[in-house]
């Protein structure tokens, strides 16, 4: 991995970091901040919204000092493969800056938009193998990000302590956001579609292990009642009825004033790192 | 003032506003924070440095937790006037986006570039008119808005209780930025320059009351020493020398291995709100 930039900051080291992807077969972006010291450290994996970049988080979210007080190592991928040679779509909501974490089987996007594979293969083990981790991981996100944080959490337990969100799409075959992503990465097939759906998943029990044991403790998510894609998009009484239903821990806090921007999740990241830091050190 | 928008965080509510400024006689735009409550709040106002807006700050500094926990209301204006009408640059430090805090008596600059008197006067009468404040204030900035926080509190000591900076410009008559900037908007007679330059300020009694005491008990500054500016522009010796000759309190504090960028000012923001509050609150 290629350092592109790197800061101190609250005593450790964020580093902006570049790779060619043998999994998208793109050069990947991505922030990595590790705590001062020798470590090592568990890591905590950030997932972005439409739109972001890794920049978004890393500038925005002031996530670095809780990740230095708890010793935990923040990472921020980008959130699809760029460059010319990748298929894209003028809207902001589909092609480059919208890779929604799935690999996409569908023309054109699927020889690069695989970043379910990235995140949870090559990213994992870029990490572990260049910095001092404790191979233990947790996942959060925001709106698409929080879909991809819950989705990938509940399809891959074994790789993840916890797992939280800020808004999350929560059951993307039931919005227009998910229904035009997943069509076009997946097709008009919507059991593939199922299979990429938090709500759906924790209804049909992928969030308990062969003894029916909860895989997950709890699951936070925070979600601002004035955030103007709550019910057309995110609808996160989905995630409740379907939690409800399968007997899983969920913390849903409404958070009353608050909006879709990285202030919202400035004002409650506090609270994620440390959720997350007490289940990677139990 | 017309709210350009506006966001909930950390309780409190963040407003972006625009005004037709009767001082640089264009619209300006700043952020304005209020914590949650009724007040009065004391008010923090903080400048940016060259090629900033008042976004900059309001995304990027984190500021705001500390800022509702003290219960200080925090102000960030713009770094000049801008428009199609106003004079310009190309350069990055020199016109729209790098005012440096003063009234420009040279052409083209004067019309609009007015910044000490729309920081000391308009901007001050504006928050104090249309926020609950307690009409008290301090202030604080960065880079060549450190040099503003410096110099329009030590010209104007009657409206501040306390004064900070992150990597000012700590004497521009004596670096590249503030003589070009400085011949630009003040002309060629460097007896002009020295009433805004900080270090010359402090040197010169500015800092001292008719009897001889300090005025600003203590002034805190942080420096990152690996900042690319620190030798060449920013100068913090030159603060520090002042400082004991004139005997005013200083506490310059070199902050190893931090850069010129917010990631370093994030991590030391919650001290400045804290050494401001105490101050604003005594």
């Amino acid at each position: 991995m290629e350092t592109v930039k790197s800061h101190v900051v609250h005593g450790g080291t964020l580093r902006y970091l570049k790779h060619d992807s043998a999994t998208t077969g793109t050069p990947m972006t991505l922030s990595v901040f590790v705590p001062a010291g020798e470590g090592p450290f568990p890591v905590l994996i950030w997932l972005s919204g439409l739109t972001c970049t890794e920049d978004n988080f890393t500038t925005k979210a002031g996530a670095y000092k809780a990740a230095a007080e708890h010793g935990v190592i923040i990472v921020a991928p980008d959130t699809s493969p760029r460059g010319e040679g990748v298929a894209d779509d003028a809207a902001y909501d589909l092609g480059q800056g919208a890779g929604f974490y799935v690999d996409a089987t569908q023309a054109p996007w699927a020889p690069h938009f695989r970043m379910e594979s990235y995140v949870t293969g090559e990213l994992i083990e870029l990490i572990d193998a260049q910095f001092p981790t404790t191979k233990t991981r947790s996942i959060f996100g925001h709106s698409m990000g929080g879909h991809g944080a819950l989705t990938l959490a509940l399809r891959h337990p074994e790789l993840f302590k916890s797992v939280s969100a800020f808004a999350p799409i929560s059951s993307p075959t039931r919005c227009p956001w998910g229904e035009k992503a997943f069509t076009a990465y997946l097709g008009e097939d919507r059991t593939q579609w199922a299979k990429h759906d938090a709500a759906l998943l924790i209804e049909g029990g992928a969030a308990q292990d062969a003894d029916g044991n909860r895989v997950f403790d709890d699951i936070l998510v925070d979600q601002g009642d004035a955030d103007t894609f709550l019910t057309d998009q995110l609808k996160p009484d989905l995630l409740t009825a379907a939690a409800q239903k399968a007997g899983q821990g969920l913390t849903l806090r409404m958070q009353p004033g608050y909006d879709h921007s990285y202030f919202f999740m400035a004002s409650f990241v506090d609270d994620h790192v440390a959720f997350h830091a007490k289940r990677l050190k139990a």
